[in-house]
């Protein structure tokens, strides 16, 4: 049987399937059997035991993580839920059940209150289930706890549960919801984990059955035939020798250098990717800076001995740097305090930074003694520029503090639509195909239900990048992409074809994408983009592509 | 003195300021001198007043302020609270001050889980500030309730306020805070209402001053003189003669016909728009109908009877119908039931409608039952379509239920780039400025921290408008303009230099527009438009078209 879904990236692994346990059933309304006084101290001692786990679990994840761990360990003490669950417990219920109870009830009162508590009673549900998981002394929900490595299948994965996931036993991840750009296939993109997410027939595979997993043909066998496992694992070994040749500079056919960049999370990662042939940084996001300083800013100091790290991973080449990237799905307390109904169009990136403009001085200075300080080509960028007059401001602001290169991502439509004008003031422009689409189909590239919305192949995305690199070409300047866009091997092609003239990603995507820039001329991407521009959706675009690129197989063999 | 801020509309009015009530300073905390019963007492009538009052107001508003004020009344009664103020007068605390703790705690309590409580905190204060004026026995907060007209003087107004305005008695809203898009600015322009808003400085009127508010000029003249007094007079003489005079045909200078049509959200107010001069209707909001039904979908007999009203008021005109747009900032809870994040960018509009079919098919049904039943000539529009292939679908859906016009709304930035494969499908495409400006420069238009991107005037946004135009154009099919900037008078000229074929707008608007196009010939609007698309932002545009038509004034001369 072939259970279809999304891929993520080009990987291909094998092994046998372990099931996330399903949710526990809930607790039955009968007496308790030891007394009200008993079951307090059980529940008293249960709830400080998982409020305890969490905060461990949280110190452990660090980041973002911790704050979620951690406000999910404030829930199982808080006050409101204690007196409550006193008053159950005195009817003589059980603490299971007053548990379940008095979480169910504050779960709903919070719900009742403003109809957009979901996200908050989904994290309750999960403390509720762990509290009762440690009273009846069964394996908590989340991730197995396992010797050997397997393919892991799930409804979807909650932050809680990828936060600690052990990569050296998952060898894939199957998921029967979730789309593109669900937690799952983000985190999988992240750590290069083969991938399939809403696989609808996914929970049909039973558990320690032999599976392959197929992400660049979105496809799951179940019940792998010794032949199935054998080829997939001649596959693996395929992809290894790939990702192990020695990295050639990005380049297409006929010779047009395309500098193949990493994007980056962290300096950590810095040294991997340039020993795995990423020739520079594409997109080095500074948000896990500020995130892991806490409450505040890091310093000057703090932040300058990052960029140094970071800076001699890559002597001699090019390294752009994103300013802080603040709000949206990543707020900062001390930049975005105010609640906001839509924060995807809100005060975010470089809109949030110029309301702290000494946060963005701090950045911005601590880069330029960076850049003193070591012989990387440094480039700087704005994140969520949408005006003429905001690019001039970051320009200037990032030259008078002693940056050589300053420009700007391309992610709103209004700048791609003024990117004419953007070449007059800025050095160069980074298209992240990600917002991008967000914003041009004005579907939320994190919500589900709209999820087939996010497709960078749409025409009218690729025509906004077309806008930019055609601009840029006009300018000579340079036009990046950062966007997951880049690591889909034919798309950067086509993306080549607009006017791109690098391409940035996961440093796990980069030998593929090498491979396929090699197979064509700089001609034969701009006749693949003139095809995918004519298309009238992205299916159809992804489609013609395809199409064309199987008649020019045969034209050059 | 002179008071800047930015006008909403064109109007003129003069009058005596009257300022809203402050907020009431916090209660002392002093013991009471009645004891806890005799507090717990006051506190309960109070808590009950309030609720009773607060609902009596949501039954006389109807509509979303019901659903608002409802919840209001539900806090003040919440169980949580009773409890914490039982606590709070057991130490021997008066009732006001226990309110003003009790509720601060609630909404510390509720920010403190998320971080994103503050919309409904602010509620909670208002319900507090209700309370407390009740127990001391002094007027609520809220609009004053006087016998003689006056300019009202805000911070800025809560739905709860604009909710009950009485329209008799206020002259011209100024508000301190709260840019174009703030609640006051949109309850002025669906009310016709002279209003300034966002003038930092009106906070300094006196009480009972004379005051003259210019909506078009953005100015408020405080301690207006006799002479500044009958000067306002005299203009407001003009506009109401303006107004008066037999509405003809809207049409440019050289005889180009282009309809002005008139934006209505209910059936109700069709009569007095085509009175008005309106030539039809160009946007006709259905939201109302659903809204007023309470929790479920109108029947299909309900909704044809609302229909049949609306085109008995336009024998032989164009009336444009905007299916369902459920979402966003008017969640219905049938089709709007999941949290998101970004309602904004979530599934609204046709997204949501075609999750919802059943409910999509009985309206369309309904609008091709009343069109059978009058002689106007009914087209319909779908909200928030962002691919071709959602084009193809709400056209074919449209035909195959008896309709005979059907096109889509242009909102999103996706669709606007792909206007030439629309016109192959739709019959009409209509251009919603409003959510294009949003979408485009990706700023929440009800968010104040971003309003300064909210300006139709950009170039990208005018770009995208010029696409469609064109499009159009060539496909020989309408495009009309339905957003707010139709009814900016200068900005209406530039629109139909891009292409538009007709204009609605609120039937406040028509005079001032129809007497705008008067004054230039259709080269002259290309040439406008021509000299907005070349500049680099919204402000700059604005004056290069500003300019450009006074260097025609004096060829004219």
């Amino acid at each position: 049987m072939r259970i279809i879904g999304t891929g993520i990236g080009q990987g291909v692994a094998t092994g046998p399937v372990v099931r996330m346990p399903e949710p526990l059933a809930t607790p039955s309304d009968v007496q308790s059997t030891i007394g009200a006084e008993a079951e307090k101290a059980r529940t008293v001692e249960s709830l400080a035991r998982v409020a305890r786990a969490l905060e461990e679990r949280g110190a452990k994840a660090g980041g973002t993580a911790r704050d979620v761990l951690e406000a999910q360990a404030m829930m199982a003490e808080d006050p409101t839920l204690a007196d409550s669950l006193d008053e159950l417990l005195a009817q003589g219920k059980t603490a299971e059940r007053a548990v379940s109870e008095a979480f169910a009830a504050f779960r709903d009162q919070l719900a009742a209150m403003g109809g957009y508590l979901g996200e908050r009673a989904a994290d309750l549900d999960d403390v509720a289930q762990r509290v009762i998981a440690d009273l009846l002394d069964v394996p908590a929900p989340g991730v197995p706890d396992l010797e050997e490595p397997f393919v892991l299948v799930a409804r979807d994965l909650a932050p809680a549960d990828t936060a600690l996931l052990d990569l050296d036993k998952v060898l894939a991840l199957v998921t029967s919801d979730g789309g593109p750009t669900s937690h799952t296939a983000i985190l999988a993109r992240e750590k290069s984990i083969v991938a399939i997410v809403g696989a609808a027939d996914a929970l049909s595979l039973g558990e320690g059955t032999t599976v392959v997993v197929d992400a660049a043909a979105g496809v799951v066998i179940a019940e792998a035939s010794a032949e199935e496992v054998a080829d997939a694992k001649a596959r693996i070994a395929e992809r290894a020798a790939l990702v192990d040749a020695p990295a050639t500079p990005g380049a297409l056919a006929d010779g047009t250098s395309i500098p193949l960049l990493a994007n980056l999370g962290s300096s950590k990662a810095a040294k991997a990717a340039a020993e795995g042939g990423a020739e520079g940084v594409g997109l080095f996001r500074t948000e896990f800076l500020f995130l892991d300083a806490g409450g505040s800013a890091p310093t000057i100091e703090e932040q300058r001995a990052h960029y140094v790290e970071l800076l001699e991973a890559f002597p001699g080449q090019k390294v752009v740097v994103r300013l802080l990237d603040a709000g949206a799905d990543k707020p900062l307390a001390f930049l975005n305090d105010a609640h906001e109904e839509n924060p995807a169009l809100g005060l975010r990136g470089l809109r949030a930074l110029r309301v702290s403009e000494d946060i963005l001085r701090e950045q911005l200075t601590a880069l330029a003694e960076a850049d003193k300080l070591t012989s990387a080509d440094l480039w700087v960028m704005a994140p969520m520029v949408s005006t003429v007059e905001e690019t001039a401001y970051i320009v200037a602001l990032s030259k008078e503090l002693g940056l050589k290169t300053a420009g700007i991502m391309v992610e709103v439509p209004s700048i791609a639509l003024m990117a004419d004008k953007v070449f007059e003031i800025a050095d160069f422009a980074s298209i992240g195909t990600n917002d991008l689409t967000q914003y041009t189909l004005a579907a939320d590239r994190l919500l589900g239900s709209v999820a087939s919305f996010q497709d960078p192949w749409h025409p009218a995305v690729l025509r906004l990048v077309g806008e930019v690199g055609a601009a840029g070409g006009r300018a000579g300047k340079p036009v990046g992409i950062c966007g997951e866009a880049a690591a889909d091997p034919l798309l950067a092609v086509v993306l080549v074809g607009l006017g791109a003239t690098t391409l940035s990603m996961s440093p796990s995507a980069l030998a593929d994408v090498r491979a396929s820039l090699l197979r064509y001329t700089l001609d034969e991407a701009k006749s693949l983009a003139e095809t995918a521009l004519a298309a009238s959706g992205a299916a159809e675009s992804r489609a013609a592509v395809t199409a064309a690129v199987e008649s020019l197989k045969e034209t050059h063999s």
